[in-house]
């Protein structure tokens, strides 16, 4: 079974290596990609972010319950930063999640997010439209922390989940991302310790300053996932959410405008190779460092004068 | 007097105007810095960067001080993330550091990071180099806080200084941002706090992977920058770092490295400039959207075609 059935066969096995084969930028991938979009569009993809230590994991492994209870196949994507100490993942605290490894409605994956902040959201977009053609209902976007990382690459969800705790300042490090700006839902997870309702009045004094009009839309859900509280009312507030967002059409031009980000991604990156090869700009750098270093050239110029011999070499190309 | 002389001359409203094209992205503010170009190269350009609420600011106040004393000038640029709650720049703190306002010999300036990250990372170099062309010795480079943005733009410093405070866990963060990779130099700030002692050793345990031939280059240096406790020692050490990074070619390679970064960049922005004239992208991508939404196109073959097309197009033009 070549590796476009199998993911369509929702082959656990094939899954896997066709988001291998996206994190590495094969490119294959491209091609798959490709083969299998008209396969998707079915999927909600649900974007879960916050601190680290709030608590997402938990929470994430909890909704998984729910879904599964509900007859939906889940998958989860963890996107994890990459350090140049370890070169890899940070697995941790995703081995909680194995409480579902045995279950074959559930796919749990993590990817690390090497590369430029775009090229992260694209993969991370790519491995979301593989899972979606293999059937999965619903699938998690689950980030580490939550930095301007984090924010693009959950940005482009259908909904977005942000996780606080009391204390840590949490509240404060999530405002000056611009993650409260993104969120759907706010779960002020961890509601037993001490702050947990000061930081639910501060979360929705914030909030009605992202509704002006008054009043706020956004529900705020204290939850202790931990003990498996306040989950089915989260899973509740998902639902109401997700309906409204669909009915006022939300949802839809939410859709569009990931597709728009997503093409101009594309484009950035097709054009990146193309120049890698042409300008042969990997090649040819060490020269035009050393010109410029010396004060022999001057940046703006440079770059110009090496699109304008570019175009022309490619544009006889393209012509012949 | 026109831009170009009036920052040779270190007119501040010259230079504050230069900074504003620059932020801006207005046209005129390449043909400026290339002109500038020929007079950089003098700068020492420090990164300062660390959670918000360690203390950057005043620690940068108080290094003015010494740098003042030993007759430089210096100037400041504090990158804030813009929020689109505000749509600008927070200032906040930077107000303490109005006691340098009345000294001709001090720039400081907020610079709002609009836009994408290398966007932020490239105006925030072409900043650099209008003071250095100004005439100011030492530009610092203060972030607001410590993600990916701030990483990606200080990184390009001579040299980076990293600013931790006990309690916060903030070295968690620092390090699952990537920063300590960067750091330079550490800053234990307020550390008649509690945990500074445990924080010092975390930071030094940390380092020591970094350099795993045994022993860390990096000082780390305990302070209290609002009791001005510690700072003659920071600058004795930044004095240290930058002779040894002078003597062993790091700063070179450094330099060099920084420019082949910024030549990426404006490649990268020239290049979407012309794809945005020619493949009208702006203009298309709502009817690509409509087509990939509906399922009847596929997004890498569909850019694929408007790069092939894009190409034929505008090698015509640069023939004739």
């Amino acid at each position: 079974m070549d590796l476009y059935a199998g993911v369509l066969a929702a082959e656990p096995r094939a899954v896997g290596r066709a988001i291998s084969l996206i994190e590495n930028r094969d490119a294959q991938a491209e091609a798959l990609i490709d083969r299998l979009y008209p396969h998707t569009g079915k999927a909600l993809m649900i974007g879960v972010t916050g601190s680290p230590g709030a608590g997402k994991s938990t929470l994430v492994d909890r909704l998984i319950d729910r879904e599964r209870g509900a007859g939906r196949k889940v998958a989860v994507i963890a996107v994890d930063p990459s350090s140049p100490f370890t070169g890899g993942a940070i697995l941790g605290d995703r081995l909680r999640m194995q409480s579902h490894a045995t279950d074959p409605g559930v796919f749990i994956r993590s990817m690390a997010s090497r590369g430029s902040l775009g090229g992260v959201a694209a993969a991370t977009g790519d491995a979301v439209r593989v899972l979606d053609a293999a059937g999965y209902d619903t699938v998690f976007i689950e980030t580490i922390g939550v930095g301007q990382t984090e924010v693009r690459v959950v940005e482009l969800s259908d909904l977005v989940l942000l996780v606080l705790m009391p204390g840590a300042g949490d509240e404060i490090q999530a405002m000056k991302a611009g993650v409260m700006e993104i969120g759907d839902i706010f779960v002020i997870n961890k509601k037993d310790l001490p702050g947990a309702d000061r930081l639910r009045l501060e979360v929705e004094y914030v909030l009605s300053f992202k509704n002006p009009q008054g009043g706020s839309d956004e529900p705020v859900v204290m939850a202790s996932a931990v003990n498996d509280q306040g989950i089915d009312e989260l899973a509740a507030a998902l639902g109401r959410r997700l309906a409204q967002s669909r009915a006022d059409g939300s949802l839809e031009r939410r859709r569009r405008f990931r597709i728009g980000r997503e093409l101009e991604g594309i484009l950035s990156r097709k054009i990146h190779e193309l120049l890698d090869v042409h300008v042969e700009v990997s090649k040819q750098l060490g020269g035009w460092i050393e010109e410029l270093y010396r004060k022999e050239a001057r940046p703006y110029a440079l770059v110009e004068q090496q699109i304008e011999r570019f175009l022309k070499d490619r544009g006889k190309e393209a012509d012949t």
